[in-house]
């Protein structure tokens, strides 16, 4: 039945989708889903890889063509290849309450980890308390792990439980950094970004914040929030494509402290001087490193133009309708099957995902995404689903339910095909 | 006259065109030429940046429809995504005389370095000496610059001069590891790889070489070489694009003893199983740091189709009798205006491009490229012109100088427009 499931479930009548429909006809978002070359099915996982601008593949053509073919070296000028770094970030910055020049979109987010750790490490000399969070996206932590060893042997990294009182615990005079998610990657729980930043200023420690699965999904403003560095991917909610170029934001008050490790060319004060003596930037430029990957900014403008043509609190107020609206029919039709919501259900607390927990996670999704629901595992049994609200609609959100019901009920997932394992979960 | 002179001196009566196209008539490699969009006019910079496949936007058309649009996250395991850093890198290895699992596509030549420079010093322990080369591309100095800096703090960099004579003289039992690049950015010339590793092994060092301006020209062996650590870009005769992705190498005999820096998640030794622990990968993996940008890999595969059409020994003939055809006319129809060639006249030392030196390089160069022919400038005073053997015709050769003859007798580069500053030069 599996490839049939969706479109059976779509034609049968249902006061359930019904009900969705009309959400769908008074959301003030529906018409930007157009905007977006979305595959057949529903597709919940926009919080691992978001869709595809419809736009991005007539840019890339463009860029290609008169960029690299036509243009060639001249495109780094004329094209303004060079400091796409720097003008995506601009325009980036709009999205997380920095201000432009504060936000620098390069290299992968664990590299700008690393940039970012090891300039606020240095900036708290004597210090040796590192917090980060047990349930942590890994490359965070490994990130620090490796740092830790390499350049700040003395420095000791504890790791805090999912509530933000387990952090402001691990708090004392000799912290130097905290490095959080802001919304867990597993759980999609949301931290206080406000209350956990004073603290730590409290304690005179640094905060980084790790926004690859809040921004673009919900407001942030890291300016009031007084955060001090913060990175982030673009590949999720912001749909730049896969391995699209990360980012990092370094508060415009410590660009004259902060250092790179990583002293490339590009980060030099005068990068076509050829000077052989490393000479920073005194902007943000200064996390630069190599040669910046052209074409892969191509997509995420294509996508940052449909956030400009909306609100963060619009998206936002569409992303807790979803999220609320998942949650209840979790509780009503999959509850009994053994599937559990281990999302917060005050909404102040949640991002733009809900898990659900069970055993068998990982059969489950495997006969879902073969219903034509894509969602997906994360180890040990947690089965995610990623409301993204400038494509997803109420709809998606009551077949996912629908469907999965279904295949708790006929035990559909019990096929020994759906135990198969990926090398990419 | 500027736009114009390129057609008005192709379309003259001269035997030196004349005997330029018999030449391209018995061009083993003449064929391959279609196989790139070239734009008009003459392309002298791909040692800069390489020409666009011709079959590069359909592939990237696939890659995002296909890929990304329609397959979304199942595509990091149905699409290989998820193993191009190490399926691309396989292919590369054939170039450069390394053996599969050898060699891994990431991030930029800047953070491959910091990653290899940073294993190798670690391999060393005890020693503090580091030489590089004064006239390094500069990313490679800056980031040994930084690396001593914030981990090696009592190593010592000495900076050789271009001869290899300079590098064996600074070798010493104190030495830990040798950087250099294979050839020279400025000046072509090209530095024996064999001779100064092994003299670096015997004062027991180890050895990085940046291949980043002869992989793709000119035959490599790493192996025979007995390199220990390599890395280079893509984008330049490999023809991957703007900021296509760079690559490491790493000898398989130290893979087990080689510790990366930057321990992100990509490079543990289960990477979905979401340890919190960092455990490094046992194989080339382990110096993967984050999640590949997948769209720039896409041009690097149609590139080395190309590559694999023909064999690197028949590219280092056509290489070696361009740049020799070149430096010839040049000493001929440029020196007496002077234009002084100084890359090496001894082929078995010249890389596949040639620098001319004037003091008035900048302007002159504008004015070149102002007539059809792209080369490039870099300070204080070089004029660089590469010599892509895939695509490049000895015509383009002769038109190049022709038309370099022309601006140096008319004088064009006077014109106060060629003085005119560049972001990128």
């Amino acid at each position: 039945m599996t490839a049939d499931l969706l479109a059976t479930l779509r034609a049968a009548s249902s006061p359930l989708l019904d009900a969705a429909r009309e959400r769908d006809g008074a959301d003030p978002l529906a018409a930007l889903r157009a905007r977006f070359a979305l595959p057949d099915g529903v597709y919940l996982d926009g919080n691992s890889l978001g869709a595809m601008p419809a736009t991005a593949t007539a840019a890339m053509q463009a860029a290609m063509t008169r960029g690299w073919a036509d243009g060639l070296i001249r495109s780094w000028n004329a094209e303004g290849w060079h400091m796409l770094p720097v003008t995506v970030g601009d325009r980036l910055a709009a999205l997380m309450g920095a201000a432009p020049s504060e936000v620098l979109v390069c290299d992968s987010t664990s590299v700008n980890l690393y940039k970012t750790f090891c300039a606020a490490m240095a900036m708290r000399p004597g210090r040796r308390g590192v917090i980060s969070e047990r349930n942590n996206f890994p490359t965070d932590v490994h990130i620090l792990q490796g740092a830790i060893r390499g350049r700040f042997p003395e420095a000791r990294l504890d790791l805090a439980e999912d509530d933000d009182a387990s952090v402001l615990g691990l708090l004392s005079a000799d912290t130097a950094v905290v490095c959080l998610s802001h919304v867990n990657y597993r759980t999609g729980r949301l931290r206080d970004m406000t209350a956990v930043t004073k603290a730590a200023h409290e304690a005179g420690a640094l905060v980084i914040w790790d926004l690859a699965h809040s921004l673009g999904a919900l407001p942030v403003d890291l300016g009031a929030a007084r955060a001090d560095f913060a990175v982030g991917c673009t590949y999720k909610y912001l749909n730049a494509g896969p391995g699209g170029p990360a980012w990092l934001y370094v508060a415009a008050r410590h660009l004259e402290a902060a250092a790179t490790p990583l002293t490339g060319w590009q980060g030099h004060a005068a990068p076509f001087a050829f000077d052989i003596d490393f000479s920073p930037a005194e902007t943000i430029e200064k996390f630069r490193c190599g040669t910046p990957p052209v074409l892969s900014y191509i997509p995420l403008m294509e996508s940052l133009s449909v956030f400009e043509a909306t609100t963060i609190e619009a998206i936002r107020d569409k992303s807790l309708a979803l999220t609320a609206f998942f949650i209840e029919l979790a509780d009503e039709r999959l509850a009994r099957h053994g599937l559990t919501v281990i999302t917060p259900r005050d909404g102040s607390q949640r991002g733009s995902q809900v898990a659900l927990t069970h055993d068998d996670g990982w059969p489950i999704m495997q006969a879902l995404i073969a219903s034509g629901v894509i969602g997906d595992f994360r180890a040990p049994d947690i089965l995610r689903f990623g409301f993204t609200p400038l494509y997803v609609s109420f709809e998606d959100a009551a077949l996912a339910v629908l469907a999965l019901e279904r295949i708790m009920e006929t035990g559909l997932w019990r096929e020994p095909r759906f135990a198969e394992k990926k090398l990419v979960t």
